[in-house]
């Protein structure tokens, strides 16, 4: 009963079978092999960017950090929601990464709106040189409390920015899964809205560990090149890295297993809801955040379920907690049922 | 024919057998799995240091510049080696790191001596704040130009820096062919000669793409934990990390690998010798620098030998040219054979 | 009517004699000569701090975040009031000195609470190194909203701070005029309530652009002039902000300065009241917030009164606008009952 | 016998003069008082610049080190002379203020050549991402060895960093010496000749402290003023740089300054050739270098002159020693006759 997080589940066997696959000979370091390149170009063609900078790095910390670097000078504010993952679970990287710049909270709540981004916006900026000067917005989907903004709610935040010209990231550590649940193409979830430069992240749906970061304009390539190797983050045996995004890309694998840990989430929300069980969110992806009293949460605990709490677990066992449950692509129906079972027997 | 690098290789078997069998099943994520927990603590056993703190990271560059991170302060100054690879090759990743601290060039050449580097330190530091403060002492071994320092040597250069009060970094991407080379123990090249913080390197000997860093002062452990998160090295899928590490601790297979290593380069510089070419350095390690005439290097980059030359490659057939040639553990006879029958040929 | 800040009046008489007499044959450049020497030792006896290391900069920003920077890793955060000038009107100087840390605005408002820090502190430091460590608390007294917090407030949120084990930074660019508000002594209001680092500010009192940081722990003391210089902020001719502070310390100056500030504002603000005007702070300090129709600061402006207004100036005639209004020491009862005259002539 | 520094001697009284006349009722902060642009039109109309962006600040550090973050990326590497200032004194502030760039040295010695400058470039930016990017070359006229750069040099030197499309910095910290000594026009010094920007020093040579920093693109104008706020360096109470350097334009005051300095200095070194004493650079400026027996440093230490020897003064009273002194403004002829009267004596 593994619910913890889409980071703790196994690679999936395809990606396993790329990397072995890989290991044949000698390959050019630092992506100048040819694999590295073939796997550039399919993402391209995927994003329906043919001129798009394509870059790979291990983990989805340094995708959104480098991504911000280029987009945002260090005396600059980086507009976003006030539960973001660049603000919460970061530790400043992005703070690290552009040499200084500041975080401002679009606030209140996980879901930013036109109006709220807005506001925001207008906060900043307009105190001349003596507060800093607005910088990117950045956008996360599916977003930390498991909702997912609609192309339209997307578009809508993109426009905001483009008034007032300015860049936006999008924070795709759950790139496939957002995608999955809104059937679209990764072009209209991108650029075709506005996004500047967008993370489509492997690491939390089936890979090892790889993330790509598209830059819409090549104009910013190079930039990314040095500080990508500045930082330590240009693996020397990058065949590895661009196994693990042959595998996800081959045959849409990546929409594979974000419908699967999709399917499993809803089929447990399901099961929640007959459970009389508060759902918090409304997403169609691959978390669910649900209140439940605390002695069904020290059951399931008992019982050998892995999930995190919202609240300090010293709780009375009546108190209604919050908890999150994460799906990934290995997620399967006994599991399900095993933890709907604990918790049924401790309600 | 394959020389240009070691890290242009192969990931050994054993360490793709461990990354499978590591893929089983849900573990925690960053670090808090047991197998990673495994894996540090033989490390510290290995190291014969029970209190040391030990982090895997992806890349070595970012393993020098973590280290020497929480061993500088921004408004000191790094002495190294005018050809040390954290300044010939990490992009200013050190100076990222470290917040904007300098490094200072102990010259001339690749090898360091207590003299070189003495005046070195005396040069920095007496100007009061007008200057940088004098901060840690990095030495490489295996060195850039494939030089392997004695442990003499390290030893006293160790000591300068002790006389200073000065921390030592030890940059460690060979140190295991440096290690086999000198047949000495990993503490015996490091905390009992005076190293504060080494990097036990496993990318150029083997691995996928891990290093270990090892820090003998465990008040420096927290700090590294933040800086390592906040650089986006941290690893959520931390077990591949600690697989490359389990397979490469087991059964001494660093040493073997590395032994094998030295041995190739052994042979092919016996080899190159034979053929009355000139070799530039005198290492007994995995590293070649050796002069050959152009249409030498013509006649084998022809054939397919790959390796890098040291001057521009538009110059006369006659011109004595310097080259660079690597062998890691994969590097087979037959590779050797080969690539002395062709320069053979063409003298 | 010049009430738009304390920093647009002239320099004290004083102030200005002290340049010149200290502009007599040669001194020795950065600090070294006898007058910067006796000002600091007459800073740590009017703090009674004998032990406390003291610097002079020229600017209130730079006072701030170096002694945040020697308070505060990259890696952590630092806690104030989300009305706080290092957050509002620094263009990321926090950020920039202490290397990429984060600010955690302690809300709501302006005045922090015990109950609102320790809320503050509590959602920063739980999520290892997902989140920013905790870092120091910063302090304003007078602060931006022209509030005082009374000697038992301050130490009641220093006390939270100890709890925590974090350092206090005390912006005290009014320190004076808080100082003379509560009736304290310096090391009243600093050490002896648990501040760490106070600045003891003179460019808003009458002095030309002199700030100095008083550190009470003198370990601290060679990091900050390492800081200093490297931030270009060590005067070469350093003697005249030695003679600045000379004259602002001579006869406790400082004190008849910010009493005079307060008075001023004393009257201005019972005026205010008298012409049945909304007070917003609760200051006895040197800054009224106050609430007036549109029309009457029309006419204002128009009579060539100079403040600042808090919302877009195009609004209705009769609509209620907060301004602010500053006293420093030069202002007159003819200034202030210009203003009233033309506000009562308008209502 | 003053020969320290030429920051060491008093303010001009027309200096002092301006401060106090600017030093009247009110005035907006931030440099938006009427004086300081009065101050940046005139050095615009001194340059031949009309649309130069022109900013005031109070240090040579943080001149130069604005200069350069706005000339360059934290990933590229700034070209100098071994001796530069922004090297050896500077205390990393390069590094700081450009976000980690590293500084190329051109070796060897004090004044580079076009074949040197353009070795040291060719050294670097040839590795890709691997090493740093090519970044600003740095110039500093007078030298910081006392040197004068005819305006040939500049010309070849600024014509090689275009040969590789590369910024060009000048350090003029004793801009006006130089421009004495060449008897040319600001202008011929700088953007005719493909300076990108310059600094025009006033603290070396009679003011208070205020360097102005003229930037030939203004499209730079931005970046650098939210620069220079985001590091404390915006002055609330401008008026009073701007002050010192009305003074300092007023009837090419600079210019007189800078003469006499050169013309004390010209004196000094014709006593010291009489006294058969090598001179070690070959300047027309203000600073001399010359080598004199350790008995006769002695003796004038003795009686009472400050200058910098540069060895450690315990040496033999037979050994010759390099010393440097300088001449500002003020130096007098008595001063000058003082020391070498002294020095003739011990000889």
């Amino acid at each position: 009963m593994h619910f913890a997080s889409d980071n703790s589940g196994p690679v999936h066997p395809k990606v396993m079978e790329a990397l072995t696959r890989a290991n044949d000979g000698y390959a050019m370091g630092y992506g100048n092999d040819p694999l590295s390149q073939d796997v550039a170009n399919r993402i391209r063609t995927l994003f329906e960017a043919p001129d798009a900078a394509v870059y790979l790095v291990p983990t989805g910390t340094v995708a959104n950090t480098l991504a911000l670097a280029i987009l945002c000078q260090p005396f600059q504010t980086i507009f976003c929601s006030e539960k973001a993952h660049i603000h919460e679970d970061e530790c400043n990287a992005p703070e690290f990464y552009t040499g200084g710049a500041k975080l401002t909270l679009v606030r209140p709540g996980d879901l930013m709106t036109p109006d709220t981004l807005r506001a925001a916006i207008e906060g900043e900026g307009n105190r001349g040189v003596h507060g800093p000067k607005r910088g990117p917005v950045s956008i996360t989907n599916v977003t930390e409390m498991g909702n997912v903004y609609t192309l339209g709610e997307m578009t809508a935040l993109c426009a905001v920015a483009q008034d007032y010209g300015l860049p936006v990231h999008f924070d795709g550590a759950r790139f496939a899964q957002a995608c999955v649940a809104l059937g679209c193409s990764p072009a209209e979830m991108s650029w075709k809205i506005g996004v500047d430069v967008a993370v489509f992240g492997g690491t939390k749906n089936g890979c090892m560990g790889v993330e790509a970061v598209v830059i819409f304009d090549p104009a910013k390539a190079e930039e990314f090149e040095y500080r990508r190797k500045r930082a330590g983050h240009l693996f020397s045996k990058h065949r590895y890295l661009a196994a693990q995004m042959d595998a996800y890309l081959a045959d849409d694998l990546w929409r594979d297993l974000a419908r699967d840990a999709n399917a499993s989430a809803a089929r447990l929300r399901a099961g929640l809801e007959d459970l009389g069980l508060e759902i918090v969110n409304d997403t169609q992806a691959n978390m669910i955040f649900f209140r439940a009293p605390m002695k069904a949460h020290k059951a399931a605990k008992a019982a050998g379920a892995a999930y995190h709490y919202m609240e300090p677990d010293n709780l009375p066992d009546e108190q209604q907690v919050m908890a999150r449950l994460v799906c990934d692509w290995s997620c399967s129906q006994a599991m399900i049922d095993d933890l709907l079972n604990v918790l049924r027997g401790a309600l």
